[in-house]
């Protein structure tokens, strides 16, 4: 591929890119685009559909990268909580580490690279991609050493810049927790394991054993039910309201506590006022004999104040460490809530089982791989298709399906990925949503570095996947030949993966196909459902790391990746600040749960690069320059180390110290007495039937304030609503 | 090697141990011997010198075999406590799964082996060992399957036993915990990073963290200082102990407070009573002040009860996991001083540095091996001394120099080893004793592992060790090739590394050579110091788990090793034994912590076998059952896990149920004001002074009780006491 090629695909993807933000600043404006484009404010704000029919609507215009641009960190907060601050930090940093590296690589490397060998230079437009990477340079030349350089002083801004954000995000981190309202979840701990007794219900044990031996602390427990037990109340709750459904709104209302759990669950009011009030007033033991058998053996435990909850739930309770196993409980919209009847005992076979699967799954994702390496060289699609043959001949359609189709067709394919990741962590039995986000991420991560870089490195089948375990020894001189040979596919990757999977979450295409399905073509009137995203830290932290590890690998191999990472970060930058802004909505709260992540892919990648950096350079027979580069795998590897003990357990544990003053603060201010009335119903099983209902209502009797929708119990991320309840009117678009 | 040299050899090594058991028969009558054979009774009673000349002293008996035969569980408990029943719980473990390995091997196996191939066998004298191994079974040979099943067999024995194991010793660490006399380590916390503040001392600091955090529980703190500090009041005080020593005994003795901590430290009342009584009351910021700067920032904080201390040992304190590292303290005699003053910053740097240096020593130590390997083929020890091909020429004592001198060799220079890795243990910065061996066990367990096993088995140099990481898919096979082809040297060196050890272990060699030279050579008539050893299960441990390791991996490929291996089994039983009741003392308790690493080394002890086995079976082309062997693998490793769930955590942290019913009890019973009474003068790091003080007076006095002699700050174990006094005068020998 000379650069001619390579700035054909630059076109071809600059062009899509700038036909999709037009389209998609077009597309914004329409009224009926609203729940696609602001589905944020859509959901929780009544949208005034007052705006005319006027040409300035189809017009493309950029007021949505101003808007983006201008957003400050607070706003980002605002809209997506510290995860999606975080999240803008990882593009952020990445911007600066490669603008250190483009800098650096661009004016010292890449000369370096192109003047390498004493040849005669060609026109500068078919002038090979090859002529720019470390390949050109000869064996021995002193000019290796700027490459080592450049090493040394990438490394050390990228140490630099992730210390300070390390520092900084954890700080963040503290300042949550710490934060104005206080957080149910820090009140409550979640208790799994609880030994089986035939003498009384799981319930009364849970009682007995936190009032033995937490007296002075223990407030009050939440049983967990059967999923198929709620399921069926909850059928029976449906049934039932809507035969009472005409009697008046004022009835429903009410603030009696749950039947089930004792939070608060209004449409059971109803029952009461209605014809069985002893029903709503015994307890589940009495009203079902059979109920006890449907306790899980797992339920929340609150406490008086949050330095109880993290003791209980930091430190070892029974002689038996697979009996009462605690842990902090999740945030109450953040609890997966079908998850927890999983028997403790079983969670760790399950995780084996996935990891099993997981690891099985990122084998055999090798053919459709394979597949894709097969087309960047026309003579084997020839082989496969010979009826192309005088189609390739055409140079651009050859210079298309070449460096084009192979990356899109890889996408299509890596697109099948996320889905079964986050399956397969729900399998493994996560209690929350974040933590199945979290354990995705880590998959997608492991997936997609393998798959996308060492697969194609290591040039596919299935053969030299496995060779490389058996000859670890020869990996980084097996990387050095072939990283520097696939910068022009990882270039074109860049181009077509990166640039265009940015236009694709800016068009939100699925979304707007739908919204168009159900207007146009079914006609519904029906507001929709269901539309309101979490954001997908899952697929998008792994993706950007990816072009990180490639960004690193290639920095001073073929440094003229970097524009075009560059370019994508950039791009990246503004695309996800306006989707947080408008698109996604926030449930819940990891804190910053993915940071850790994205600091060891960092130095994983950091470092891969150095081992590259050290084969490549003793292949080129420069050993000074090659031992002068191991140093910095031991920095770099101890630099992690320090961060991880450093900064790595707060993210793990909330400290003690914190959470006292946090305490004594709320006894000053007397509001202890406030969150314990509330915590009962934070953590009520039941309780998103009522709010089911509460919603079917309001739609149907179109009261003033829409209320958002949710189902606790769906596997996908995709049908978490937020809560969060606004009463500004907003102007769609001015 | 053929059955009559292994028999020779096996010979040999039956006569030194019958010389060695008798001679240590005889020696151990003798009265002089008691300090060397009678230790733990020596220096905590005094022995009557009234066994009169008579000829039964010079005459072998093995009445201490029946003794330690008879022993029962409890008397071992209260002679070494847990530490020593786990020890023996291994060795009971290794007879009972080596006797089940034995009948299946010897009477399923070891027939299939010897009549695998179609040939004429000859004298049963001359036959080759070679002809009792797998090698010798026919390929494709249906009766591959005994080795299958054997293995199966010996998988569920193993599983059944060790989870059997597992179980009552944690039942035993319970109760261990729970046990009758309130221990003080379960009412201190050791903290480390303590913030360094310009205002106020370390102490100060201490104290207002924890009176703030901790208001209710908190009772008092002892400040470590550094050991130099220490040591020069340590000077101090002996020399005017010197000056004063005429001063009657009774003015000695006192229980006013030591003037630095606060802890009972008798013999400075002298000073009150003599000459500057201010100097002893005023506090220690009063008395120096550059004492502040002495001060650690590490220190023992107390409780009120042992509930509050597991909670603020396991809590995360600060925002800052490197400040207020807090961790349950050592028992009082465990603490290990000199480690206490180690910055917590450095503890991370100093684990990693030793690790590399064990790694780099555990490598380097091939060139020795690499000898012994030389030794065992006759033409290599002829190419490096020619001049002793005539020697070697005599039947007899070419079997004894390659049979037998390389196990010696090999010996000998293991017996640096230990030595050399409890320094790097200490290095490391472990802050108790036991920690301390643990760490070194760990590290001498892999260094024998890899040392002994996969370099005598890969055959030697460094260029062999090195490809074993680059050719990782192959290790199987080639451990398959070359495991049944050592069995011989592995047979020898069980019969002369482990049957020699035992002779060496019971002789004490070292301490009756330095008695007899004390005694005869230099005629001291002082008491001997320095002789009590605790049990050393940093080199015995990783012993007894080699030769399993030995045991498991040839059980089917070789099982003539299992009779030699089996009578090892049953000398260790009643060697330690007797070395337990009466040799070592216990003056600390780690509570069975050794028995995580033998759980896990026995499993990759198991599964290595079974790995050799699948590569073996394959290689002797019978698909079926090798392939039948891998369910194994899974089975053995998917116990472990389990293992490690339900036990492990108790072997890491103390349940909170066990010990706030243990509070309860003692709060009902009154006993904690007691308790708080004991521990500043428990955690007093100045206490050992006075004891040393007391001892000598003792001696010098000649006082009826003879008291222990300690010294907190010995590198080794080799000066670790026995603080445990006894009033019984016992009889030396009937």
């Amino acid at each position: 591929m000379d650069v001619a090629d390579l700035l054909t695909s630059a076109g071809i993807n600059i062009s899509v890119c700038v036909v999709a933000f037009s389209l998609y600043s077009v597309l914004r404006k329409q009224p009926s685009n609203a729940c696609v484009y602001f589905t944020r404010r859509y959901i929780s704000e009544t949208i005034r559909h007052d705006d005319p029919f006027s040409l300035h609507r189809f017009v493309p215009s950029a007021g949505w990268i101003m808007q983006a641009w201008r957003a400050t960190d607070e706003e980002i907060l605002e809209a997506g909580g510290i995860d999606a601050v975080v999240f803008m930090r990882i593009v952020v940093l990445s911007i600066r580490i490669f603008i250190i590296a483009a800098v650096i690589c661009v004016f010292l490397v890449l000369p370096v690279n192109y003047y390498g060998k004493d040849m005669e230079h060609r026109n500068f437009r078919f002038e090979s991609i090859d002529v720019f990477t470390i390949g050109n340079v000869e064996e021995g030349s002193k000019w290796l050493w700027a490459h080592c350089l450049a090493l040394y002083i990438i490394t050390c801004a990228v140490c630099v810049l992730l210390y300070l954000e390390y520092k900084s995000i954890t700080k963040m981190r503290l300042a949550y927790i710490t934060g104005s309202h206080p957080n149910p979840s820090h009140f409550t701990v979640l208790v799994r394991g609880i030994p089986w007794s035939q003498d009384h219900s799981y319930s009364k044990s849970v009682e007995s054993f936190f009032s033995t031996y937490y007296p002075d602390t223990y407030v009050d427990h939440q049983m967990i039910y059967r999923p198929s037990t709620v399921h069926k109340l909850k059928k029976d709750a449906k049934k039932m309201y809507r035969i009472l459904r005409p009697i008046e709104t004022e009835y429903v209302r009410g603030d009696k506590p749950c039947y089930l759990c004792g939070g608060t669950a209004h449409t059971f009011k109803l029952l009461q006022n209605g014809e069985d009030s002893i029903r709503s007033q015994t307890s589940i033991d009495e009203l079902h004999p059979t109920q006890i058998e449907k306790e899980c053996p797992a339920a929340f435990v609150f406490f008086k104040n949050r330095y109880a909850a993290v003791v209980a739930a930091q430190v070892l309770q029974s002689s038996n460490p697979m009996l009462w196993v605690t842990q902090l409980a999740p945030e109450p919209h953040d609890v997966y809530w079908s998850n927890l009847g999983i028997p403790y005992k079983q969670v760790w076979v399950r995780k084996i089982v996935v990891l099993l699967i997981a690891l099985a799954f990122v084998f055999v994702f090798l053919f459709p791989v394979t597949l894709v390496q097969g087309l960047t060289q026309p003579q084997v699609l020839i082989h496969w298709f010979p009826q192309i043959k005088e189609v390739l001949k055409l140079k651009f359609l050859n210079r298309l399906v070449t460096g084009y189709l192979p990356s899109v067709i890889l996408i299509l394919f890596l697109y099948t990925v996320p889905p079964i990741m986050m399956l397969l962590s729900r399998i493994e039995g996560n209690v929350s949503r974040s933590d199945r986000k979290k354990s995705a991420c880590i998959k997608i991560l492991y997936f997609t570095i393998w798959n996308v870089f060492f697969v194609n490195v290591l040039s596919g089948s299935f053969i030299n996947q496995m060779s490389i375990f058996s000859q670890i020894k020869e990996l980084p001189m097996m990387l050095a030949k072939q990283v520097p040979t696939q910068a022009t596919f990882f270039t074109t990757y860049v181009l077509s993966s990166g640039w265009a999977s940015l236009a694709f979450e800016l068009l939100q295409l699925f979304a707007l196909i739908c919204n168009i399905l159900r207007r146009f073509i079914l006609r519904s009137k029906k507001e929709p459902t269901n539309i309101a995203l979490t954001f997908p830290h899952h697929t998008e932290i792994p993706r950007l790391l990816l072009f990180g590890l490639l960004g690193f690998t290639l920095s001073i191999l073929a440094p003229i990746i970097l524009p075009f990472l560059l370019v994508y970060f950039f791009l990246a930058f503004l695309v996800y600040r306006n989707q947080i802004l408008h698109v996604y909505v926030t449930k819940y709260e990891s804190a910053g749960q993915f940071w850790p992540i994205v600091h060891n892919a960092t130095i994983f990648s950091l470092v891969l690069t150095q081992v590259i950096a050290v084969a490549v350079l003793a292949m080129k027979k420069s050993p000074m320059a090659s031992g002068c580069t191991i140093p910095l795998i031991i920095i770099s590897l101890l630099f992690n180390e320090y961060c991880r003990k450093r900064f790595s357990q707060v993210f793990k544990r909330n400290p003690a110290q914190v959470l006292i003053e946090m305490d004594r603060r709320d006894e000053q201010w007397g509001k202890e007495e406030g969150i314990y009335n509330r915590l009962r119903s934070e953590y009520c099983q039941l309780a998103y039937i009522s709010r089911d209902l509460t919603i079917s209502k309001d739609f149907s009797v179109a009261g003033p304030n829409r209320q958002s929708r949710t189902d606790h119990n769906s596997p996908q991320g995709a049908d978490e609503n937020s809560l969060k309840q606004g009463t500004h009117h907003i102007k769609l678009q001015k």
